[in-house]
């Protein structure tokens, strides 16, 4: 198994899908063949290796693969069936199947008599599947909502404005975590009010390596002169009436993960929509009042009704704090 | 020195007047006298302990106090006066006179040809000091502003109902702080809206040791079953039209911090008018939205005019977290 997380590691971490390795051994413990996934549109790791053996060779094999077979007929057809026309004795895997479509695969297996056992180094192979796997759970991206605040939850004061709250320190800790994710949204409130770059930038204002695609939802047009049209990846555009669909779409498109930046009206539909994983809130050792607040309604009318979260972890950037929190789960 | 501040330590700690010992030595560093004062119109310790001798047996002596000698006429005259008077040759104190009327009575010692030397073991004696010379070098009561909110700032979900957001242990925090308190305040609209005890009590609901004054501020009438009049102390009742003056009663009534819990309306005046030295904001993990905000407007414009505030340390309280912060000195 160790062998076919290294093979799986050889395929690239587009998104679009996960990173597979498998080792078909004989009945000695000798390795046949190895195989891994090189992306989407190419052989799956199983039919990679199978594809290395004469026909008849790959009888009475064990396979070891990194994630369950899968079962759904993609562009390659099921890897389940493949492995039991080649006549395969045995299949470890690693990491079970999260796709709607695609899980079911040892199962099949199993009811054609081939001996299956999941679950072998599956921290690795989670690891490995990193932001993927969480997204193939979920069904959609992770969603992360980030906000500045002051203590008192306002993000601008009476006139709108908002440079600066957060300190450089909080500051530069959002372009890092804007760089490491996949895309970034917001509403075409924000657009129009601060004209934001939507780039992942250094200390000097350089851009990082990594630059998130950025994603504005409204139905309103922004003027061609908007920063976010020389973005290095052209922006997507959603009237975000739709989120679930929005999502789907996000996801369909390889996003694995989506950096909420706001503004409040654009957070508060999807917190009221339940389509937050983790809030990232960033406060300032600040005082703004008045009625700019960092999120708006977000359809709780009595106690009862509010969101309860969990501090995931609390941290001191400079003289600001993070606050990382997730939905609580009961 | 250490014998004045066990001396000084006799005298009660009840806010109206500083605790203060003073000892008389000779020229051989034999003790001639003792002294301490026993509390508002009581004699002063240098007054005591010159008290103790026969006219004449002061002269040359080395008078050592816990507090640099009053300069002014209160109840008793001034203790430079005196001590001049007493033709003693030197005078040494722990703490400078903080007060506004009162200090100055090191420079009129030293005008009277009197060595004069201060700030001996000054760590100690503001120790002993404690509550009482922070609220006499403010001039006023040692204000703390406390309010629980959600992460998003607010104080109550839309309808007005709060109970509860934070939770069991941030809330005997709060009851524990408010024992510690010399009074407890709140506006009209929290009276009238809650019906609070305004009571410091324990898990079970019991009346802790020691109890706040209750202090209620605002022009309407309250009805004569709010609970707040069946409080162990009769609460005091103010307009607060006039803050500054409010606190300057508090003080001549001995009361030297104040521990405000709200709400709104009321916290908002104190912050916008400069008259809060500490926050404690309790965050609880949780999201609400809508209208019913932990602070309301505070004057800021744009953001400039942000009140800064420094975190003096945070705190995980159970679920909760505890900021407390303090005005930003620059
Ligand atoms: N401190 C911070 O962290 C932070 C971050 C970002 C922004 N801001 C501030 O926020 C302010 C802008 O606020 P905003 O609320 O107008 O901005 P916004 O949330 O970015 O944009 C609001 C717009 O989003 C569109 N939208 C798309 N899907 C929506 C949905 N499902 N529900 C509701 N609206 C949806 C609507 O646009 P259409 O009308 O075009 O359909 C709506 O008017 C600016 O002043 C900015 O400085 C602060
Ligand atoms: N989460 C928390 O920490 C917390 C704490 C306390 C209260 N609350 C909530 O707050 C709500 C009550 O809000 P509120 O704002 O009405 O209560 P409030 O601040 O206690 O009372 C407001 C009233 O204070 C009086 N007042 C006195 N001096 C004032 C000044 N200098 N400036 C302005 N007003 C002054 C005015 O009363 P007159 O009109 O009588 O002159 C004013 O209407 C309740 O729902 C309560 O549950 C929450």
């Amino acid at each position: 198994m160790r062998r076919a997380l290294e093979l799986a590691a050889r395929g690239p971490d587009t998104g679009v899908n996960p990173r597979v390795g498998c080792v078909i051994l004989n009945a000695n413990g000798e390795t046949l063949a190895e195989g891994w996934h090189r992306g989407a549109g190419s052989r799956h790791a199983e039919v990679d290796a199978l594809s290395q053996l004469a026909p008849g060779l790959s009888r009475g094999s064990t396979v070891v693969v990194t994630l369950e077979p899968c079962n759904h007929v993609g562009r390659t057809g099921p890897c389940a069936v493949a492995l039991i026309d080649a006549g395969v004795a045995r299949v470890i895997y690693s990491v079970t199947d999260p796709g709607e479509h695609s899980c079911g695969g040892a199962k099949r297996l199993h009811t054609a008599g081939i001996a299956v056992e999941g679950g072998l180094l599956a921290d690795d192979g989670e690891t490995l599947l990193g932001d993927w796997l969480v997204a193939a759970r979920l069904g959609r991206p992770f969603i992360t909502l980030k906000w500045a605040s002051s203590l008192d939850g306002r993000a601008a004061a009476f006139d709108g404005s908002s440079r600066w709250i957060t300190g450089a320190t909080a500051r530069l800790d959002v372009h890092r975590r804007r760089a490491a994710s996949d895309s970034i949204l917001v509403g075409t409130g924000t657009v129009l009010a601060d004209d934001p770059a939507l780039t992942a930038r250094d200390f000097a204002g350089d851009l990082l390596a990594g630059q998130p695609i950025p994603v504005v939802v409204g139905r309103r047009t922004l003027p061609a002169s908007a920063a976010v049209f020389a973005h290095p990846h052209p922006p997507l555009f959603f009237d975000g009436l739709d989120l679930p669909g929005l999502l789907a779409d996000l996801h369909k498109r390889a996003v694995r993960t989506v950096f909420i930046e706001g503004g409040p009206t654009v957070a508060s539909a999807f917190v009221a929509a339940g389509l937050v994983d983790e809030y990232l809130i960033y406060l300032a050792p600040t005082l703004i009042g008045g009625p700019r607040l960092a999120l708006g309604d977000i359809g709780v009318e009595t106690i009862g009704e509010q969101r309860r979260l969990s501090i995931h972890s609390l941290h001191r950037l400079g003289d600001d704090i993070l606050i990382v929190a997730r939905p609580q789960t009961t």
